[in-house]
C-alpha cells in the first residue's frame, strides 16, 4: 500500500529520524513493544490481532514459545552466534533437519546455499548459477511479479514505482503475462513457448524461467498447476533452469511445506527466506539441483550466510513438519478464511470484484483500488493490521501466522466484516469489538 | 582467500548438503560450536584465536555478555522480535541511542535508513538515492573496491573472479585508480578531476562516488586524508555525491566509530552493516544526509529491516562508544599489532613487501602472493584464525575483536610468529603455544 | 536466406579476398556487370529477372535512365557531390521536390533529417530523438521486426542469429506480438494496451513504438489497418512516439509511397532509407513531426549526410509520384502477382501454407521451410533472382521494381511456376524459358 | 564546432524545412552549388578554399576529373550501380585493385568486408568480430576518441554532447586516457597495462582495443610510435584485438595509406570509410586479419554494402598510390602547413597553446576555446572553410585535399593569418585576399 507522507506526533522520533523510505509504520501509526504469536501490542498496551505474518516470516507466529526456549538456551550456552561460512554444530543440525523433515520425505534431493540472510539475495544467487551453468543472460519473468529490490532481483521485479528507484535501466530479463493474465481463455504458457520457439521473436534464449506460485505482492495471482507443468515443460524443451521463488510462499503459507508441491513440478532451484528462519530472523537459503551446484568456493559470497541464531530457530520450527496434524490445521483455517472471504465477495458484489489466493494467504480484490487501502485502515482502527497488494494496491491481503488460534481468527474476521460494513453499509454498523487474549 | 574444493571426513553433512560455493569452512576445517570474545571452539575443544572477527561483524567479539544480557532480557520479556519497518520500543531506542551516542557528538547531522540487514542492501539503497537525486546513472568507483554480491553492489566491486558470477555485463559503474595505485609521485585524485573536467573524456558525468577509506578486502589499501579531502572537493565541484562504504571499517575498525573521522570529511551517504549490530546479528544502516533523504515512501524495502535483536543488540553495543578509554584501548593495541608486523617486515624483508592497513585491522603483503594463504594455513595449525585479501590474495589480514584481551592478542601474534618462521626459517621455529583461556 | 559457405571457382577473387561475412553471392553465383530496370546481366552475358529490386532500393529499376540523365548533368557540371551537411543547391533542390510532391499533397508536415545514408542511421537517429523528448529508454517493438545492423536498431529487430551477432545484451526494447501472432482471434494490440496500462507489468514505460506496416524481412507479415490504428491509439494515450519504419515498404512499396497511406495513422518519426535515393545509391530520411525536432545542432551526425549524387536522383525519382498514372500501374502488376500467387498456392495446397504481402512485395510461406530456399535456387537456374525471408527463411518473396514491364513480369513469374512444377510435379515441368530483352 | 541555431534569410529552406539537427550548415552559411579540387563555389559565384575536405571524405579532391570519367562512363554503360552484396565486376576489379596497390606492396594480409556505406558501420562490425572471436564484451577506447553516432560506436566516442544524444545508458566499452593525456611524462600505456594485469582492478577483461592514431575529432592528439607499439604489445599479452579505426586518418591523411605505416604496427582489424570512396561516396571497409575472419554469412549485413559508384571511383582512387610523387607531395605540403602553423604560434604565444597533428592535418589549439571558432568563423568571411575540433571545439583544424595545389595551399593559409591578425593584432589586419582560381 502506497502512504503519503504525514506527519504526526505519536512518532516523533521516527519521523525526526528515520528516513521518508519508511513506509508501513505510516498506516500502522504505533509503537509496538510485546508480540505473541498472531497478537502484536502496543506501548500503550493495545492489542492488534496479525493478519500480516511479518509479509509471510511469521508463519510460526510472533515469537513462538517453542523456538524461543532453543533461542534463549543457545544463547546463555555462548553458541557461535556469528561464523561467516564457517561449519558449526547449528548449521550442520539445521542441514540435518532440513534434509531429514523437509528434502527426504518429499524424495527431493537438492544442495543447500547460504546465499545471505534475506530473500533477494537467494534471487540473486540462483539468478547467477542460472546465468553461469547455461552461460546465458536471459531470464523469463513474469507480469506482477515480485522478487526484491537489489538490482538483480528488481530486474525480474515488475512493479514500475520499485522498478524506477533503480535509477538505471534494468535488463537481462524479459516480462511474460502470467497465468490467466489476460483472461482465462488465453493460454499464456502456450504464448510462451510459440515465442521461444520463434527464432525471430526478438526474445533472446533464456537461461531460466523465475515464477511465484502465486504472486503475493504482485495481488494474490495463482498460478494453475497445469499452468506450472506446462512452464516446466517448456523449461525442458528449451534447456532453460525453472526456478520458484518460494520466499513468501513457502515454509507451510500455501498449505504444503513448498508452494509447488500439489503442482508435482521439480524446479532446479528454489528461493527461500522469510519463515525458513523460524522467528522472524533473518536467513535465506538457494536450493540447487546437484548438477547444477557448479559455483566456485567463494564465487558469491557475504557476511551473514551463518546467522547461527537463525539455524538454531529454523531447527526447530522445521520440527513441525513432522506433525501431520500442522498441516491440517492450516487446511482447517485456510477453509475458514476462504468461506468468509466468499460470504463478503456475495455481500459485497458491486464493490468486490473477486476472492483470491489459496491456502492460508487469500484476500479480496475491490473494484475500486482504494478500498482495499481504505478496509486496511478501518481494520487498523478496529485493532487489526492487514496489507494491501497488487499493481494499484487493489487487494486488501489476509495472511495470518499458520499457528493462528482458531478464536482469534474468527475475531479477526469479525472485525474485518464490521470495517466492510462501516465502509460500505454504514447504517448496519456493528460497535467495535475488544480483542480478549 | 580462494580455496580449492577439496572433501575432508571432518565435514561430511557440510560437505554432501552444502553447496560447492562455501568457502571459509575449507580453510577452517573443524566444527565450531562455542564462542567468547576473541576465542572460538570446536567441537572437539579445540580453542582458536580469532584474528578474523566475523570479518568485522564482530568488533566487540563473540558472545559479549553486555549484548547477550539485553538479547536474553528483551527474548523473555516477548519483546517484537520481527516488526518489517513498523515502530517498535526497540527500533525508537536505537535510533535515541545512536542519535546521541554517535552522531551528535560528532556534530553529524544525517537521516537513517533501514535498506536490509546486510551491507550489500546499504550500498544497493545508496547508489538508488544518488542515482535519484542527481538523475544521473554513472558512479565513480576504484580499482580492488568490495561492495556487496547483489547487482548493484558487484557493478562496483573490483574483483574479477566475483564480477563474473554476475553472469550478466555490469554497468553503470567506472573504475578510477584508487589512492597510490600507481605509486608514491602519481595522484589519482588529480587525474579523476583532469577526466570529469573533460568533457570529451567518455566518463559520463556522475551520480556519486563511492569508495572505502581503507579497502578490507581489497588488499589493505588505505586511502590518504589528502586523497579522502581531494575527492570531497571533486565531488563538490561535480555535484557528485560521496558515499562512504563503512562497513567493515566503521564501528571503531579504524580506531574511530567511522572510519573518516580524522580525514574531516562529510559523505553524503553512508553505509554501515557487519558490527553496526553488535553481536553479529544481520542489520544495516544507510545514512542520508536530510536533503538527500528524497525517498518515496516504500520506494525500497525489505523484510528484514526490523531485526529487533539487531536493535537491542546495536542500542548496547553503541554504549561502548561513551567510554573513552575503550577508543584508547583500540589505539594501544593497534600499535601493538603495528609494532609486531613491522618487526616482521624486517625479519622477512625479501618475504615481505610491506606491512598494510592502519588500526586494528593491519596486515602483511608478500612478494609471493601464495605466502598468505600458507600463512593462514600454518596459523590455523597452530590454533590462530586469520584471512588473506587482495585481487592475488597476497596480503594476509589481521582484524581481532577490539576488544580482545591484549594477553591473547600477544599470544595470536607470538604463533604467527612462529608460522612464519616455520615457513621462513625453519631451522629457528619453536614448538606450538597452547590456550590459556 | 542463410547460406552455408560453399567455395566455387566462378567467385575466386571474392572467396579469396573478400570476408565470409558475404551473403547474396553466395545464392547467386555469378559475377554481374550490367544492369537495366528489371534486367541484370553477368559477365557471360545471362540475363536475369530481378525479382528482388536490391532489397527494395531499386523501386524504379536498375539505371533508370530518367534519373541517369540527370546523375550524368550534375557530374559533368562540377555539382558538389560531398558536403556534409552543408547547403546545396541539390540538396535544396531535393527539399523542394519532397515537400512539393509528397508531404504537401498528403497535407503531411515534418521536418526532414539527413541522418547518414542508410536505413539502420535512420532508425537510430529516430530512437535517439523519441529517447530524447520523452526523457525514457525503453522502445516497443515487434516479434519479427527487422530494422538494421547497428547496435540501437539492432537492439529492435527479433532475428535471433542477427542479435547473437551484436556480442553483447542488447536492451532497452521489449518485443511485442506483432499483428496477428498468436492467430486472428487474439488482438494483439489490446495485449499491449494491457501491459502498458498495468503498473505491474514489468514493462517499463516506453519512448516511443517502433514498427513496419508489413515486415519485409521477418516474413511478409502485414499488420492491418485496425491494428495500426489501435496502436497508434495506444501511443496517444500512453504519450509515446509511434515511429514507422518505412525503410523497405515506403516508397511505393505496398503501392503508396508511404506504406501507412490506406490506414490513416499519423506518425511522429517516419524512416525512409533505400528507394528514396531513386538510383540505389545510399541514403536515408527521418521524417520529424515538427514539435519533436529538439534537436540540438549536430547532436546526431555523420560523413555522408551530404550524398548530393543521392538528392539529385531522388529528386527526379520523386517526380514518379506526380503520375498517377504510376500508382495505377503498380496496383494493376500487384493484382498480377497476386492472383499468380494464388493460383499457386490453390495448386501446391499441401507445399504452400499461404500467401503473404501486400502491395508489389508478395511471396509464399511453405509448409516446409527450406522450400522457400530450394524455389529461390530453382528460380535462379531458371534466370530469376528471388529472395527467401522470415525466422525460417520460409517465405519465397517476390518484389520487381516498381516499373518492371508488365511482359517481364509475367515471364519472371512463368519460370518461377516452372521452377514449382519441378520441385512438386516433376513429371508435368516444361523447359527453360529464354530471355527476350 | 558547435553551432547556435540562428535564422537568416539566405538558408531559408533549409531553416524551414531541414531538422534542427543540421550543423555545418550553420558555421558556413551559404549555398553551394559548384565544386573543384579545393575549391567550393556558391550560388552567388564566390569560391571558398577548402581547408576542410568532406572532414577527411575528399582527400582526392572535389569532383576529381580522373575519378569523374570513370563514374560517367560507368553510368552511360549502364554498370551495375546497386548490388546489395552480389558478385559484380566493378567490385572485383576494387578487390584487385585494392590487394595490388595497397596490401600487397606493404606485405599485409586481410580479409576485406563490406559492412555498409559508412564509418559506423565498419567500426559497429569490428566491434561485434572482436567480440565474437573472443566472446567477451569490453571494449577499451580512449579519452576523445571519435567512432561514430549509432549506439556500438557511440560507445566507443568520448565527446559527452554525443554520448548524452544517445538517450540511453552506453556500456561495454572502458576509456583509458590517450597518449599524453596526463602530460608527457605519465605513460598512459604503463597504465593501461597495470590496470589489465590486476585481476581486482574492476576492468572487465576486454576483447579488443579501439583507437585512432591521431584524434581528428577529438582535438588533433597524436599517438606516439612508442605508445602505439606498446598499446599493441599489451594487446598480444592479453589476447585482445587491435582495432585501427583509420576512419579519418587512413587514405593518406598522415602521409602514408594507412596512418599507422611508420608505427609498424599490424592491428588485427582496420576500419576504413571517408575519402576510400574516392570521391565523396559513401563507401567503407572492415579489414579482418585472416585467422578472425569468422563470420557466418550474412551475420552483419545492409543494403548499401554494393555501392559500385564507389568501387569505380575507389579503385581509380587507389592508383594515386602507385606514384611515389604522390606520398611526397603530402609530404611536401604537409611542410608547408607544419610550418605556417609553427610560425603562428610564435607570432601568438599568449594565445595559440600549441601545434597539434601531423601530416595533412595540422591545427591551433588555442588558450581561449572560443578563439578557434571565432577564426573558423572569421576564415570564412576570408573565403576559407575550416573546423574546430577538440572536447571543448578549442581546436582550429586545417585539412585540406591532399591534392591542393600549393599556390592555393598558400592562399588559405595567408587568408588564415589575416584572420588572426584581425583577431589578435587589428592593427596589423591587412584587407581581404580575393581568389583567383
Amino acid at each position: 500500500m502506497k502512504q503519503t507522507a504525514m506527519k504526526q506526533p505519536k512518532l516523533d522520533v521516527f519521523n525526526q529520524m528515520e528516513s521518508e523510505v519508511r513506509s508501513y509504520c505510516r498506516s500502522f501509526q504505533t509503537v509496538f513493544n510485546k508480540a505473541s504469536n498472531a497478537l502484536l501490542w502496543d506501548k500503550h498496551h493495545k492489542a492488534y490481532i496479525d493478519f500480516f505474518a511479518g509479509a509471510g516470516a511469521l508463519n510460526y507466529g510472533h515469537n513462538n514459545p517453542r523456538i524461543r526456549e532453543k533461542l534463549v538456551q543457545y544463547l546463555l550456552e555462548d553458541g557461535v552466534t556469528h561464523s561467516l561460512d564457517m561449519a558449526t554444530e547449528a548449521k550442520e543440525r539445521f542441514l540435518l533437519q532440513f534434509n531429514n523433515l523437509i528434502l527426504k520425505p518429499r524424495s527431493m534431493s537438492y544442495k543447500v546455499m547460504f546465499p545471505g540472510p534475506t530473500g533477494t539475495n537467494a534471487v540473486e544467487s540462483a539468478l547467477k548459477i542460472a546465468r553461469k551453468v547455461t552461460g546465458r543472460t536471459n531470464i523469463i519473468c513474469f507480469t506482477n511479479a515480485f522478487h526484491g529490490m537489489s538490482l538483480g532481483s528488481l530486474s525480474a521485479t515488475g512493479n514500475s514505482f520499485k522498478r524506477k528507484g533503480a535509477g538505471v535501466t534494468l535488463g537481462n530479463t524479459t516480462f511474460m503475462p502470467y497465468d490467466q493474465y489476460f483472461g482465462s481463455s488465453i493460454d499464456t504458457a502456450a504464448m510462451l513457448e510459440k515465442m521461444l520457439d520463434d527464432p525471430g521473436s526478438g526474445i533472446d534464449k533464456p537461461a531460466a524461467v523465475l515464477l511465484e506460485t502465486l504472486q503475493g505482492e504482485g495481488g494474490l495471482n495463482s498460478a494453475s498447476q497445469a499452468w506450472l507443468q506446462s512452464i516446466e515443460k517448456i523449461c525442458r524443451k528449451h534447456d532453460m533452469l525453472l526456478i520458484v521463488d518460494d520466499v513468501q510462499m513457502g515454509c507451510g503459507r500455501t498449505g504444503s511445506f513448498f508452494s509447488f508441491e500439489d503442482a508435482k513440478i521439480e524446479p532446479d532451484l528454489i528461493c527461500l527466506s522469510k519463515s525458513i528462519g523460524g522467528y522472524g530472523l533473518p536467513m535465506a537459503l538457494t536450493l540447487i539441483k546437484p548438477k547444477y551446484d557448479q559455483w566456485e568456493p567463494g564465487e558469491h559470497n557475504g557476511t551473514f550466510r551463518g546467522n547461527n541464531l537463525g539455524f538454531v530457530a529454523a531447527s526447530e520450527a522445521l520440527t513441525y513438519w513432522s506433525d501431520p496434524d500442522f498441516t491440517s490445521q492450516i487446511s482447517k483455517k485456510s477453509k475458514i478464511l476462504h468461506d468468509f472471504l466468499a460470504r463478503m465477495a456475495k455481500t459485497y458484489p458491486k464493490e468486490i470484484q473477486e476472492v483470491r489466493g489459496k491456502g492460508f494467504i487469500q484476500g479480496l480484490a475491490f473494484v475500486e483500488p482504494s478500498h482495499a487501502g481504505k478496509l486496511s485502515a478501518e481494520a487498523f482502527e478496529r485493532g487489526v493490521i492487514m496489507e494491501t497488494s497488487g499493481p494499484r494496491d487493489e487487494v486488501a491481503k489476509i495472511m495470518p501466522p499458520l499457528t493462528i488460534e482458531e478464536k482469534l481468527l474468527h475475531e479477526g474476521l469479525e472485525r474485518i466484516e464490521e470495517a466492510l460494513q462501516a465502509m460500505f453499509s454504514p447504517a448496519a454498523a456493528k460497535g467495535k469489538v475488544s480483542v480478549h487474549a
